[in-house]
């Protein structure tokens, strides 16, 4: 079987596309580091109804936005008890409530690129329509206020190109990083409305790595200067981009990819300009958590009013 | 300040070394992914004592080698309680048995990195020397049998070369990816000691992604065909891989940065030569993943005994 003869194409724009010709062929498709599969689990009963997916780091953070999520859709379990679907692995965390599914990805490319290889085949198989991904996340800010809150416009690499590079085969792909453009406006709109936390729309820098990858002068090995620091992160302000972190350019290439509407909300924990540990109290901290969630959940809320007024 | 000017060098081979001048103005160091500080815990007293660091992907299966090395070692705490030294945080997952030290990294190179950039400030603000950090990790193995433990002797990266390309300051810096070649002997020694399962010695290949990044068919995307797959894994097996993971590169590169004698030890989940889906069950892999926490134990065991007689 070619690849070339894979005759699937766009019959219906919100449909979850997988590309690989060779998925059919499987008899069961085993999610591995979710600890599911179509051979062991009713895959589109479990997750057929699913229109938003919001995906972050933090298992924990992800149990606190279901939480947070059911009691603002009316949706609370009475005991409070969201189990983990993915219970059977501690790869990632899954949790539902009504459409909305919070997965934790990890930190960095690699990490989030397995989580969505397994949730575009799970969303695939499911049969959803319609769905929106949403990484509420922390990032760096440059020049913002700790606790702003970024949407972001375009996601770029270490030399500021809006670019993911991937190798395959020992080659490397080159994919762009375009998210959707209207599902950041409303976003920022939301922000707006919300009116609780500055939100700012802007690039996003995504690196391979937390330390040395963001210009930081407080990991183990630091080989540039201060001065050298500063010039670099003036450069990336001047290239518009408002906040580091390590997954959206992945994110942004494979959703693109997979036809899913998707969108990055970081909030910045502290000033890139200003130092680089995360020296802010646990409480303060957590609260800037929650920014990005109380952001999306205003969103969903709205999305779902609206859906129910028009059907 | 310069790090040109930086005057430490190696007084002591057994020290673990940190490469970076701006460490010493800190007023605290604060391992945020770990949520310790020199601020806020007294590290040499928690960890001064610590010789041999274990590291692996999953906080769970770290667990469990805390517990089995504690066994082996006759140090069990009769209540079988291990705490996890990064509770408060859900980024990585750390215990602590006498000598040893066993933390999770998640999946991913940039995830073990800072890891290690904060394993490596650790060890250096708590004196430690003479340690030994070894990875127990998973993989995909090339044409052999399922449980094969395979002691990396060189790290390679998805063209075949011995290298760890990093991002700096937006420029490429290249790393080499040497690992202990005695350790590395000593590892396959063991192994052949136990004869409990096949041991052997060979190059590791360490990829970007699980999925494409390893020609695997069952991603959500796959742009080649089986054929390409074939001829990709025939050339890897030629230029002397045994395995595939996602990993060891930048262990071995940060390591070897920092004075600390490192190994690989990784056991074949899959012959990828015959498949790519995991699908034996859950007590088999469950099996495999104990082969490398046993090896390790051995060699520590070993060690240990070797320097009560010495002493």
């Amino acid at each position: 079987m070619n690849p070339k003869d894979d005759k699937r194409t766009a019959s219906c724009s919100s449909t979850v596309f997988v590309h690989n010709p060779y998925l059919d062929g499987l008899k069961d498709d085993i999610l591995y580091h979710f600890g599911l599969g179509t051979g062991t689990h009713d895959l589109p009963a479990m997750f057929g109804d699913v229109k938003f997916v919001c995906v972050g780091g933090s298992p924990r953070r992800m149990k606190a936005f279901t939480e947070y999520i059911a009691a603002e859709l009316g949706m609370e379990d009475p005991k409070s008890e969201y189990p983990n679907i993915c219970a059977g692995t501690d790869r990632y965390a899954m949790y539902k409530v009504g459409p909305v599914l919070s997965v934790s990805h990890g930190m960095g490319m690699p990490s989030i690129a397995i989580m969505l290889h397994e949730l575009i085949k799970l969303l695939h198989h499911a049969h959803c329509t319609d769905v929106t991904v949403i990484r509420v996340g922390t990032s760096g800010g440059i020049g913002l206020e700790p606790g702003t809150v970024v949407v972001t416009k375009q996601s770029m690499d270490a030399t500021f190109q809006p670019k993911f590079e991937q190798v395959i085969l020992g080659k490397t792909v080159v994919h762009d990083t375009d998210l959707d453009q209207s599902l950041a406006e409303e976003l920022l709109q939301c922000g707006k409305e919300l009116n609780q936390f500055e939100t700012v729309i802007g690039n996003t820098m995504c690196t391979l790595d937390f330390y040395e990858g963001q210009a930081r002068l407080d990991g183990a090995f630091c080989s540039y200067t201060e001065e050298d620091k500063k010039d670099y992160l003036k450069k990336a302000s001047e290239a518009g981009i408002c906040n580091i972190e390590i997954e959206s350019s992945v994110f942004a290439a494979m959703c693109k990819l997979s036809g899913l509407r998707a969108a990055v909300v970081c909030v910045a924990l502290l000033d890139r300009l200003k130092g680089d540990q995360l020296s802010s109290s646990h409480e303060v901290l957590s609260g800037y958590q929650k920014h990005p969630q109380i952001l999306v959940a205003h969103y969903i809320k709205k999305q779902l009013k609206a859906k129910a007024v028009c059907s």
